[in-house]
């Protein structure tokens, strides 16, 4: 039987849409977590210096949305053909723009911290989300009016987001509520949702 | 005929790869060029705020990466099965790395510039430049033993590099060095070397 381990942090970010995948597609993986506070001591045992890891048997693939656009061809969710599958590429790095904005908030403290979570949670984020949240009208999914890989990328960013910030984004933009109602109640990630761990972000 | 219109900063970087990938496809094009002195009041004219942008027919296409990998399928540059697409979807995802990591260079001056210049050459390039260079063992391009959009990234990210930090770098990684040659060799990129606007980075 093929093996699969994944490495990431003890949170959800990128890690989650690769645990989603796994799960939709049904397997089993060894759900490998590092703790933040431990990174700076393995780091340089990762090639790159940079998770997710995802091992398949043994191989290593890096790269997050290499392995989530992998797993997603064998799962139906990378799009049906080639228009289709630009459409949610392009979503998924307008969602990794964000992303790089947001890294800050790992590291700053203080007054300084305070200051670009006001900068994220009034400038950054509402731009993108109102983009994204035009983007789903009506099926409530990024690209292609139906589920991809780049809605699962944007669920497991925006609960980590959610979870750090301490607040409420998504429910603000009624298009992207509805996309995520759809994709817990999707199998595979519904059952995934239920047992997974519990991290506070 | 179908119309393509290029949107990019007067420089080789992310554009170029896509500049390439249409000359191999023998499209014409229109390359259109902002400064980047003008870059600060153009910005927020473009969807997300970001270039490279591609007109197809007049409908935008947004995300480097994305573009670049919807060319190259058609060029046959892509890979010719799902794990030969993952490994080039990797290798892209390392040089957005680096990339990322030298964004800087464009805001510092001074002797902070200085600085991160010195860390830049002394550190991070040399460390994927090594990780590069493995794997471009035998045939010189980065997957698969074969010429993909990924090589054609890179190499429009190294002469921007070698450009804006005035130093050779690819030279001193043979393997890296061949697929350079291997690539201005080949045909429609040849043609656009030939016939490009000369800029200095």
């Amino acid at each position: 039987m093929t093996s699969y381990k994944l490495t990431y942090f003890d949170i959800k970010g990128l890690g989650e849409p690769i645990r989603m995948l796994l799960s939709i597609l049904g397997k089993d993986f060894e759900d490998n977590r590092i703790p933040m506070a431990s990174w700076s001591s393995r780091k340089s045992e990762i090639k790159w210096g940079r998770v997710p890891v995802l091992e398949i048997d043994g191989k290593e693939m890096y790269q997050s949305q290499a392995i989530m656009r992998y797993l997603a061809k064998q799962a139906k969710l990378a799009g049906d053909n080639d228009w289709e599958a630009y459409e949610i590429d392009s979503a998924a790095g307008t969602i990794a723009d964000l992303i790089s904005l947001y890294i800050p908030i790992w590291t700053l403290d203080g007054k300084s911290k305070e200051e670009f979570k006001q900068k994220l949670l009034n400038e950054y984020i509402p731009s993108f989300m109102k983009n994204w949240n035009e983007q789903a009208e009506n099926s409530g999914f990024l690209a292609n009016g139906k589920l991809s890989w780049a809605d699962l990328m944007l669920y497991g960013f925006l609960e980590t987001l959610e979870g750090k910030l301490e607040t409420e984004i998504v429910n603000e933009y009624p298009n992207l509520k509805l996309g995520t109602e759809k994709l817990r109640a999707t199998p595979g990630i519904k059952e995934w949702l239920a047992k997974r761990p519990n991290t506070p972000w």
